[in-house]
């Protein structure tokens, strides 16, 4: 007699459908929309008295719009007598901000935690958050799913593995990744190596591992302005890479993104949808897979109170 | 050797350099700014460990960004030691949704105060809250200004007083700010009196009071979109008064205000600058007030752990 409800909010309508039709359920009934001077105003349409219920929203840009639709939403279903509300946020926002890297610097993804609880939140599950780390600022459980496999399955599909293949992390801090991704295709890793030999003396990029006459997969967490990855896709041709590939889980793509990318070398970008692409950012040379059967599971498996682990590897 | 420091953000700059430069002191260095993907970015450029901070912010359209710089703000100072975190919002958004008009929505006004609270501020200065209640809201100390007395002046200078005038209220909630107005200037007061004989029928207005012959003065604490303050007027003018003018605290003003108020009988709309006026929302009809003697007054004050109690009648 326990009851599960799914709500989309306005970032990631198309995913929330997918999601529920995985579930086999309709979204549940809401209005989000803006009063003339921009506020919120949400309206839930059903009744979620004693319901576990589910809201899936990404805090991708509009960041502060998109979060902000969050708390008001989970503010609406705690006074409405929801069971348990939990939070589905395939993009976690601000998790770039994960510690002070200078003085007087905030750390909004701790911000952004505590105002989530604060609101009414008694559960999060995310998807490859920037620093794993994350996941210890909250007081309420958070489930931490990985899209890695499911980006690994479509290179697969395309014959590549083994050790005519690279996995390259395109820095240091994203070599577990890319270490998992090389198992998973047994194949080798290679890392880009960005150093600064002096302050204020221009930055030297070199390649730690062996790309010459390999396919190289480039994966990442996050691409944003693609400054990063388009040029060590370059550094990767030009030591001898037969073709190079990027993949990332969110494809927050801003700024110059789109155009870095088309102009780059890279073959082919895979990303997933757990950030909506305008049509102003679709490119022939990018292809996005679905999360939706991943976060579908998931959600069957917190509703019913089983483990969420084996979807974490 | 307590230490005062005053910031701004970016909603409201003017009024925080005249509230700085009423207390005689800089604006702290500070950079607010935007990621690539939009993402608030906050860097405070000065020590503040030990001080007692002052933040400027009107929550004003675009209200979830100045909502997300201000908490953003508030994390930084805290996690920079600064000894009190004092917010100054001049105008509270989101303050209409102060409680549950149907089943299922959120009380917003609430959950500002809770993520305030959470992020770590420490005391809250507002001016005319849209319900005084909001006040309970805080677990925290807040002090409600009022800025009728400013607005009261303005008209005393123009040498409206006495029994020629008449205070209209544009609704049964804001009575007894018209009620204080009138006092102060003693003056009757009227009330528009808006009522639906039965669901479904248009609704009918009538004034209660005496507008026959009089100056009338309508005064509201927020005018958004300006529908009832102009249809008010409209019906003030047919019901014999000489002529109409408008005040209100908070110019939100937004979708076809300035169109319908420079359409309107009012001769005159008096405002304050709670919310900074962009130029598209200038208008020869509209005259704004400054309340920074006022919030400077109050910020004093608390430093100097004085009663801001006076500020308030
Ligand atoms: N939205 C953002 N866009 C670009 N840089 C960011 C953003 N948020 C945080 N940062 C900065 O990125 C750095 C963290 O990135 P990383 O080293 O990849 O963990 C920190 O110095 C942050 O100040
Ligand atoms: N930003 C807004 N613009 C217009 N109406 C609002 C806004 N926020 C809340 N409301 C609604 O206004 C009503 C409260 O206004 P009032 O009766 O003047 O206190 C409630 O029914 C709210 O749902």
């Amino acid at each position: 007699n326990k009851k599960l409800k799914i709500f989309s909010l306005n970032s990631n309508e198309s995913l929330a459908q997918e999601v529920a039709d995985e579930i086999g359920l309709p979204l549940g009934k809401c209005s989000v929309k803006r009063f003339s001077d921009g506020e919120v105003q949400i309206n839930i349409e059903e009744s979620i008295r004693g319901c576990d219920v589910f809201v899936i929203q990404s805090t991708s840009n509009p960041v502060n719009d998109n979060l902000m639709e969050l708390l008001i939403m989970i503010d609406a279903l705690m006074r409405a007598s929801a069971r348990t509300i939990n939070v589905v946020m395939p993009y976690y926002g601000y998790a770039r901000q994960d510690r002070k890297a200078r003085s007087r610097e905030p750390i909004t993804a701790k911000l952004i935690a505590n105002l989530l609880e604060k609101a009414g939140a008694d559960r999060v599950i995310a998807i490859d958050l920037h620093a794993p780390q994350i996941q210890g600022f909250f007081d309420i459980p958070i489930d931490h799913l990985v899209a890695e496999p499911i980006l690994t399955e479509y290179f697969k599909s395309k014959g590549l593995e083994g050790n005519d293949l690279v996995i390259v992390s395109p820095d240091h801090g994203g070599v577990t990744r890319a270490r998992k991704m090389a198992d998973r295709m047994k194949a080798p890793i290679a890392i880009i190596d960005k150093r600064r030999p002096r302050p204020n003396v221009a930055e030297v990029m070199s390649i730690v591992g062996n790309v010459d006459g390999k396919t190289a997969i480039l994966i990442d967490d996050i691409i944003d302005t693609a400054g990063t990855i388009t040029i060590a896709a370059n550094a990767i041709i030009e030591n001898g890479a037969k073709e190079v590939y990027a993949c990332c889980t969110h494809p927050v793509l801003s700024g110059p993104a789109i155009e870095r990318i088309d102009n780059s070398q890279i073959k082919e970008l895979v990303i997933t949808n757990s950030i909506e692409l305008p049509e102003s950012k679709k490119s022939p040379k990018i292809k996005q897979l679905s999360i939706a059967k991943l976060l579908g599971e998931a959600v069957i498996r917190v509703f019913e109170e089983k483990s969420v682990s084996t979807l974490f590897e």
